[in-house]
Formats: C-alpha cells, sequence, structure tokens
C-alpha cells in the first residue's frame, strides 16, 4: 500500500514524550510512517523512543519543524482534528467520511496531511483556519476526551482498514483464514444420515417439521467438511449401538 | 443508546494496571461501561484509576470473576479478539464486520461480550474456543502489535459510531429478524449432553481433540433455544435406545 506513504501526521505543540511514542506506534500499526512534530515541547527523547516500542523508528526519523505552513506546503488536503462541533463552519467530516477524499488523494500521488493539536487545548483557531478540512471523532456526549495517540489509532485505522481493499486485494488472502465450508452435498450427507438413524429408532413425533428443523440447523452452522466427517463418525457409532439393541 | 449497555469488554488475566485504567477510557469515550476482569494479575489500585482519568467509574464498578465461564454465561455471542490469523478456523471478523450482529443482538435485547487476554501471551486456545466469534483488527503486516487499550479504542468506536446511525432510524427494526441466540449455557449444556453419550458409548479415540472438535462446531453454529430443545431431544433418544444394548 504504497499510497499510504503520502499521508503525514502533523502534531502541533506536542508536550508529552510519551504521546509521541504512543502516537508512533499507533500509526505504524496502521502501515502510516510519516511523523511531523510542529513545535513540540522538548525534542523526543529515549522516553518516546521507549513508548513507540518497535515503532522507534517512526520517532526517530520524524521531522522536526517550526510552523504548520511549512508542514502543509506540499500537501493538496489537509485535515485538522477538532473535537469542536458547532464554532467552526468549516466542512467536518467523521473519520469513516474522511476515507474516501483521503485515498482518492494519496492514490493519484497528491500528499495529505492529518493535524492534531497539543493535548490541553488542541489546535488553535489559527492552525483550524489553515487546513481544508476537519475531522472529529464521534464519541460519547458525556464523555468525549480521548487522548492523542487514541485519535491517531482510529483516523489511521480508518483510512488502513478502507484502503486494503480497494488497492491490494491479495493481502486480504493473507489476512482471511481458510474456512473452506462444506458443500450442500456434504450437508445434505449428514441430514440424510441423521433422518435414516432417526427413522430407524422410531424418533419421530412430527416427521415434517422436524426434517425442517435440522435441515435448518445444518445449513446455518457454517460446517466444513471436518466437521461433517466427524458428526457422521458419531452417528455411526450411535446407529450401531442402537441397531443392536433392535437386532 | 440503551442497547450499549449489553455489551461487556472482558479483560482476561490483565499484568498492568496502567490497561485497565486505559482501557476504561477507551470504553467509556464510546459509550460502553461494562468491565468485566477475569483474573486480573492484581485487582485495579489507583494507578489504573489514575490512567482512566474521568472514566475511574468505569473501573471502580468492573466485575471481578474468576473464570472466563462466568463471564460468558449470561451472553449469547461473544467474540475473542486475536492477533492470529491462520492456526484457529473459526469464523473470523474485522471490526467492521462485527458491528452488524452485535447490534442486531444488543438491539434485541441479548448480551455480547468481546474478550481480550492478556498483554504477552493474547488469549489460550481454551479461552479462544469458549468464545462464538473471533475479531481480528486488519493491521500492517509487518508491526501489528497494538497493545490493548489501542485495540479496544477501534473495537469500541466501530460498534459506537455505527450505532447512533442505526439506532434512530427505528424502521430497521421492522425488517430485522429476530433471532435470539442461545446462551453460553445451553450451548454448554449441550456439548455436555453429548460428551456424556459418547463417553458411555465408548465413541472416544483421542477425548481432548474430539472434545475441542465439537466445542467448535456448537460455538460457530448460531444455535437458538429452539435447536438445542431438538438436538437434546434427539440425544435423550439415542442414549436410551443404545443404553438398552449395554443393560
Amino acid at each position: 500500500m504504497f499510497h499510504l506513504n503520502n499521508i503525514k501526521i502533523v502534531l502541533c505543540n506536542t508536550s508529552h514524550q510519551g504521546n509521541i511514542g504512543a502516537a508512533a506506534r499507533a500509526m505504524k500499526t496502521m502501515g502510516i510512517y510519516n511523523l511531523v512534530l510542529v513545535n513540540p515541547i522538548t525534542k523526543p527523547d529515549d522516553h518516546a523512543i521507549a513508548l513507540a516500542s518497535n515503532a522507534a523508528d517512526v520517532v526517530t526519523n520524524a521531522t522536526i519543524l517550526n510552523n504548520l505552513d511549512e508542514a502543509l506546503s506540499d500537501t493538496s488536503l489537509s485535515f485538522a482534528m477538532t473535537a469542536r462541533k458547532r464554532e467552526l463552519c468549516k466542512t467536518l467530516f467523521t473519520p469513516k467520511e474522511s476515507v474516501k477524499p483521503i485515498l482518492e488523494a494519496t492514490q493519484s500521488g497528491q500528499k495529505v496531511a492529518i493535524i492534531f493539536g497539543s493535548e490541553k487545548n488542541g489546535l488553535t483557531v489559527e492552525e483550524l483556519e489553515k487546513c481544508n478540512r476537519m475531522i472529529t471523532i464521534p464519541a460519547n456526549p458525556t464523555y468525549s476526551s480521548l487522548n492523542i495517540a487514541q485519535a491517531i489509532q482510529i483516523v489511521c485505522y480508518e483510512i488502513f482498514s478502507n484502503s486494503y481493499n480497494d488497492s491490494d486485494s491479495e493481502y486480504l488472502n493473507d489476512f482471511k483464514p481458510f474456512i473452506k465450508l462444506a458443500s450442500f452435498e456434504a450437508n445434505q450427507g449428514l441430514l440424510n444420515h441423521l433422518k435414516h438413524i432417526l427413522h430407524t429408532t422410531n424418533f419421530y413425533k412430527n416427521l415434517k417439521q422436524t426434517n425442517r428443523k435440522l435441515q435448518h440447523i445444518i445449513a446455518k452452522s457454517s460446517l466444513e467438511q471436518d466437521d461433517i466427517d466427524l458428526l457422521r463418525g458419531i452417528l455411526k457409532h450411535l446407529d450401531k449401538k442402537s441397531s443392536k439393541e433392535t437386532t
């Protein structure tokens, strides 16, 4: 997913080293590597690197800049993250809604920035005004305080999880388990086997209704061939036991 | 969104206080309040509460249990979180795919559990086998290590962000079929009944493997109480037939 390289995460005025590390980790798990720090209170230190765990490379490769303009200069689309919902009348996207424009831009080679403000106050109005879109994360109205790494995780997750569908469908195979459902015939075989036993052991009260229910159960059960082999093994075993009784 | 009260987040064998606090915060931002701790290494302390920030209530109200069975007993749907992709062939959902069955269950009043394993090793195979679905978060194949609070944030975010759209439009309930899955206890009852018969009729070659497979089949089969009643009726009937032979 090369196009993810066209995305950068921009953190403005970040205070806590731990948040820089956790942000890097959240980004890298979702295949996004470009971190830009605008005026961090201190440069990333060992604590940030420790918190980044195996995403230390994202921290050590981070670009450090003095102002947001430099960070935005080569981008065609910039999304400001905000928890404020009403006071600004810029177009407000949810993370889900932002995915389409972001992928359209990155897949055509354009750069996109997603900008996060300080832990305490978020982005200033001046910073917000420089961006051309806004994203807000839907959250509990009585407690909407996501920390910065959690917010980055959600936004990057939406981008990542929506982008492998389109561009790298072979990656999907890597990710989906290999489940091969049993054929209709195999399911019917199981059903008939069961019906046979119930018939020979005089189980039936309402034959038609019972058979319909059994077919329904088998049909919805996502059985694989292995499962059917085991179940038919059990039926064969119980059949032998109970038919001995009648002979 | 009252139906979110039907969801519980279950953490098994959690070691770090900080993770319990961060998990609580991630949950509450997405409107989910029920936290269950199964065998935490230590009970939540001040550090967990500090990390929870304004979600301290979720930590102090957490239920602490000794085993996973107790946590699952009143649930009809249980999702095990896993990063493993190939070794188990239970149906694997992405968080996005899990939303529909979760909301269908919770909106019809059924309880749903989402289960997370220890930070170091995730869920054990035994724990996984007790759940009837699995969720895996799509992630960077070269670095897929989300910490537990990040994973909880993503799953809860998907549920929350998809449920405020749905719950408003009540007409949805009109054409949704009312499926009420049997409880974990009812499924266990069926499994134990079957195990009992197989034991008394000397079916077993490899007891442990067979039981695991049977548990797997039952867990994935979306059985309703009606189905279980029918299947247990059949088992009782066959049991009588085969036990006559031995007496």
